[in-house]
C-alpha cells in the first residue's frame, strides 16, 4: 500500500501545521486522516497523528524521512514517519484465564488486528494448545514471587531475540519488576478488571461485590512502575445489579476485559494513543 | 386506584412465597407485579415485592393490614402493606448548582415522579426564584462549618413540621452531622459527581481529569455516617476524552448526574429499592 | 445437581402463584429465582419461571412432574419442569464468516454456555478445521437456490439423527423454507445485522451507510415464515459516524452480532424466554 | 473574546490544509481545534472545520474575512469565518408535550447552550406560562390541516421579522409543507421519537411495542420535504423490556428525546454539523 502516518509531538507555537501541510503538499502526499491536541495553547505540548496516502511510497519513504529531518528540528519535534505496511510485533503474556487470549487471536484471525504474533509467554499450560494450533511458538515460563528476576531474566531475551515492539499482558496476572517495565515504556499494555481508579490492586471484583456497586468496568493501560496507575487507553462498563452473585460479575467482566483490550491493543497497534504525563491522547 | 405494594423482609425458609400469595389471594389481590430475592438460601434473608390490583382496596385496606399481622409474625418478617395513592412526603437540599433541582422538578411537573414537595431548603438563594414560582415554600438557611448544628436543627425542625419522608440532597454540598443521618436512616438521597467508589469525597471531576479517565460517572446513595460510603442505589457512566478540560467534565457529568438522581428517587418514591447491610435490592 | 426449573404458560386468573408456591412447598423445593408477567390481567396470559432447589432432585423428579399434572389440570397450563442437569443439544449452521461462530465456540469453551455441540453445518468450507479442531462433526452441504429442497431434505435428517433441541444460524445467510422452519418452530435463533424492523433483509450495513444513521445494530430473533419478522429476544448497538465507510460498519457490527447472538443463545439455553404472539419475554 | 471559527467545504484536491494554515498562521490566529473530512480522496469533497483563538480578533476580523477570499477562489470552497461570540437566533415551535422544551430551556438557563431565543411558536397554550414566565415572547398560533397555509404565512413573518437562524422542532407534531421547509434548508431542526429510519411516521411507540423490540430510539435530523427522511444529526437509545407498555415507553423515550435533541442543537449552534447530500458531518 501507499500509506503512511506521521506522528509528531512538540512544543505548541504557532505555524508548525502550516509547516506540516507544506510539507506533505511538497511530497503530493494526500492527507486522509488528521488529528491534533495541544495541552495548552501557551506553554503546552501539541500532537499531530497524520494519515497519509501519497504514490509510490515505498520508493519515496527514505527520502521523506530525511528530508522531514530539517521541519522536525526547527519545531523540536518528537516524530515518528511509518508505513502502514510495517507491522509491530506483539508478545502475548497470559496466564490461566484465556479469554482476552483467545478474544485476541480470534480478532487477529479475522484479520482485524494488524501485527505480527511471534511468540506467545506464559507462566502456565492452559494456553499451549490453542497457541501451537495456530503456529505460533509457546514459551512456557512457571513464575512466582522467588523467581522473579530469574524469569524476566528469560522474558526479556525473548522479546530481544524475536525483535519484539509491543508487549500485551492478557491477564497475566504477575506483577512485573521495574526493571521489566523500564525496558520497555509505555510498550506494556496490561488490563485490568476494574473501572480504575477504583478497586486498584488484586481482587476487584471480589470487592466491587462487597460495595455494592451498579456497574462494573475494565480498564487498558500502560504499565509503569506504579501498579493500576499508568496511562489509561480505554475504559468500559457493565451493569450489574444485586442478583449477581462474584461469579457473575467475573463472567460479565470477561466480557468487557476482552473488548476493552481489544480496542487499547487496536489502537496502539494504528499508532493512536500518545503518552504525556500519566495520560494518553487518543486520536 | 385499587393498587397497593406489601414489601417484606425476614429470615429465608420455606413457604414464605406460598403463604403470602395464598394471603393474596383470600383477599382477591390480583397480582402484578412481584420481584424477590435472597441473599442466601442458607441462612440468610429473603426480600418480597408486590405490587397488586385488589377491587374496593381503600375500603378492605385496614382489614387486610390487620389479617397480614399473623403472616408476618410466624415468619418474622419486617413489612409494609401500602396504598401506591399514598404518596410520599419530599423535602429537597440544594446549594448553589441547580441542574439536579430543574431536573427533579421538571419530572414532577411531568407527572413522571409521584411526590410531594412540601418544601424547599437552601443555603444560598439561587433556587428561590424557580421554587416559589412552583407555590413550594422555599427556606433560605446559611450553612457553614461554624453553625453546623444551629443549621441541622432548624432543619430536622422544618422535616417534622412537615411530616418529611424523604430527603433529596440535589447537589446540596453540604457534610451532615450523624445527628441528622441517624434521625433520618436511609431516607436520605445523594448524588455523589463521580462513579463511587472512585474519587470520593470533593472534588472528583478535578481528580477524574488528573487521572486522565476515559469515562466519568455519577452515583446516587443513602447517605450514612461514612462520606459517600452509603448504600449505592444507582450509578452511569458517560465517556469523555482527552480534549474534555475539567469544566467539559462536570458539564457532561451533570447531565448524569441529573438523570442517575431522578432514576434512584423514581424506585424510591416506588418502594423498589430495600437496603440491606451496605447494599441495595433494586426490585 | 439439585437444581430444576418450572416454565408455565396459562390463562391469568387468581391464586395460580398461591397453588405453585405451595405446590414446590410440599415438595421441599426452595425458590431461588422466581420471574412472572401477565399480558393482561383480564383474559391475558401469565407466564412463569422458577428456579429451584431441591434435595435429592434427581431421585424424586419423576413423582414432581406426576403430582404436578393435576396442578397444571386446573389452570389450564402448558408447562416444562426439568433439571438444570439435562443440556439442549445444539446444532450451529454457518456460512463463511467466522466472528459469530468463534464466538459461541469461544464462550461454549470458557464454559459459559451450557449445551452440547453434536454437529455444526456449513454450506462452505471456511469452517471445517476449527470445528473439527474441536472434535465436531462438520457437516458440508453447500446449498444454493436450487437446490434448496434437497439440501433441507439432508439437514433436517441430521437434526432428526442427532436429536437436536436448538439450531443456531450463526450468520448462515440462506433463505429457509416454511417447511424447514415449521418444523422447528421457535427453535431456531437467527442473528441479523441491523437494528430490526430498521433494515429488514439484504445489505443491511450498506444501506445504513446510505442512510447515514449514527448507530448501526444488531438482533437476534427465532425464525419465522416472515424474513426478520420472527419475534425478537436481544438487540444491541453501537455508534459510527461520517468517517465510518460500509467496511468500518461491517467491522464494527461483527462485534454487537457476536455479543448478541451469545446472549440470546444463552437465555434460550436457560429456557428465559417465552414467545407469545410474534413478541418475547426474557425473564 | 477571541475566539472564531472557520468552515469550509470544496472539492478535495492537494494543499487545501497547506494553504488555510498559512492563512491562519500569517494572521497570527492559534489552532484550538481541527477537523477535516474527504468524502473520497480522488474526485470527493473536502470539509473541514477550525476553531481558533487571534489576538484582538474583533477588530481584525473585517480584513480576516477579506483576505480569505483569495484562499476560497483558488480552491472554489464554501466558507463561513465567524466570530464565536455572535449567537444564533432560535426560534423554538412546540405543541402540547412540553419534555423537549424545557430541556432546551433549562440547559440554555445552565448557560449551556449559546444561542437567543427571541421566540417560542406553539399552536396550543401548554407552553405559554413557562416561556413568558422567563420573558420570552409567545406566540400562540392555532394550526390544522385546513388552515396549514395561513399559518405557515405568518410563521414565516415572524422568523423574518425576528431575523431567525434557526428552528427547533421541539415535538411540534404538525407537518410543514414544502414552501415552508425550502424556506428553511439545513436549518429545521426535529426530534423524531424512533430510531430512524425504524417507524418513520406517526405513532412509532405503539409500533414499536407491537414489534416488540428491546431496544427504543430518538433521532435528531435536519427537516426535508421527505418526512423523517432528513439529514440525521445525532440518535440515542435506551433498553426496554416485555413489561414496558406503549405508556412506558413514551416515557422512557421522552428522556432520549431531551438529550438527542440537545445535543443536535448544541453541535449546529458551535458549527459542527456539515450536511452533504442526505447525510451530516459532525466534527
Amino acid at each position: 500500500k501507499n500509506r503512511g502516518r506521521l506522528l509528531i509531538k512538540c512544543p505548541d507555537q504557532p505555524g508548525i501545521v502550516a509547516h506540516i501541510s507544506k510539507f506533505l503538499f511538497q511530497h503530493q502526499a494526500n492527507i486522509i486522516e488528521s488529528s491534533q491536541y495541544s495541552t495548552d495553547h501557551e506553554g503546552g505540548n501539541f500532537f499531530m497523528r497524520i494519515e497519509f496516502e501519497c504514490p509510490e511510497l515505498p520508493q519515496k519513504f527514505g527520502q521523506m524521512k530525511e528530508s522531514f529531518i530539517n521541519v522536525a528540528q526547527d519545531f523540536e519535534m518528537e516524530w515518528k514517519l511509518q508505513q502502514n505496511s510495517e507491522l509491530k510485533r506483539t508478545a502475548i503474556f497470559v496466564s490461566k484465564q484465556l479469554h482476552c487470549l483467545r478474544e485476541i487471536l480470534l480478532e487477529w484471525q479475522n484479520g482485524d488486528m494488524m501485527m505480527e504474533i511471534p511468540l506467545v509467554i506464559s507462566n502456565h499450560l492452559e494456553a499451549k494448545e490453542i497457541v501451537e494450533s495456530l503456529g505460533i511458538p509457546f514459551y512456557h515460563i512457571p513464575a512466582s514471587k522467588e523467581n522473579r528476576e530469574e524469569v524476566e531474566t528469560k522474558q526479556l531475551q525473548l522479546l530481544e531475540e524475536y525483535n519484539i515492539d509491543v508487549v500485551i499482558l492478557a491477564r497475566y496476572m504477575q506483577i512485573l519488576t521495574s526493571r521489566f517495565v523500564s525496558a520497555q515504556a509505555n510498550k506494556i499494555i496490561n488490563i485490568h478488571h476494574s473501572f480504575l481508579p477504583a478497586f486498584v490492586g488484586a481482587k476487584p471484583y471480589d470487592r466491587a461485590y462487597a460495595r455494592g456497586v451498579k456497574i462494573i468496568g475494565a480498564t487498558s493501560h500502560y504499565v509503569t512502575n506504579d501498579l493500576d496507575e499508568g496511562p489509561i487507553i480505554e475504559q468500559d462498563i457493565s451493569r450489574v445489579d444485586h442478583r449477581d452473585e462474584v461469579e457473575d460479575l467475573k463472567r460479565k467482566g470477561a466480557s468487557i476485559e476482552r473488548s476493552v483490550l481489544a480496542r487499547a491493543v487496536k489502537w496502539h497497534l494504528e499508532d493512536r494513543v500518545i503518552v504525556y504525563g500519566n495520560k494518553t491522547v487518543v486520536f
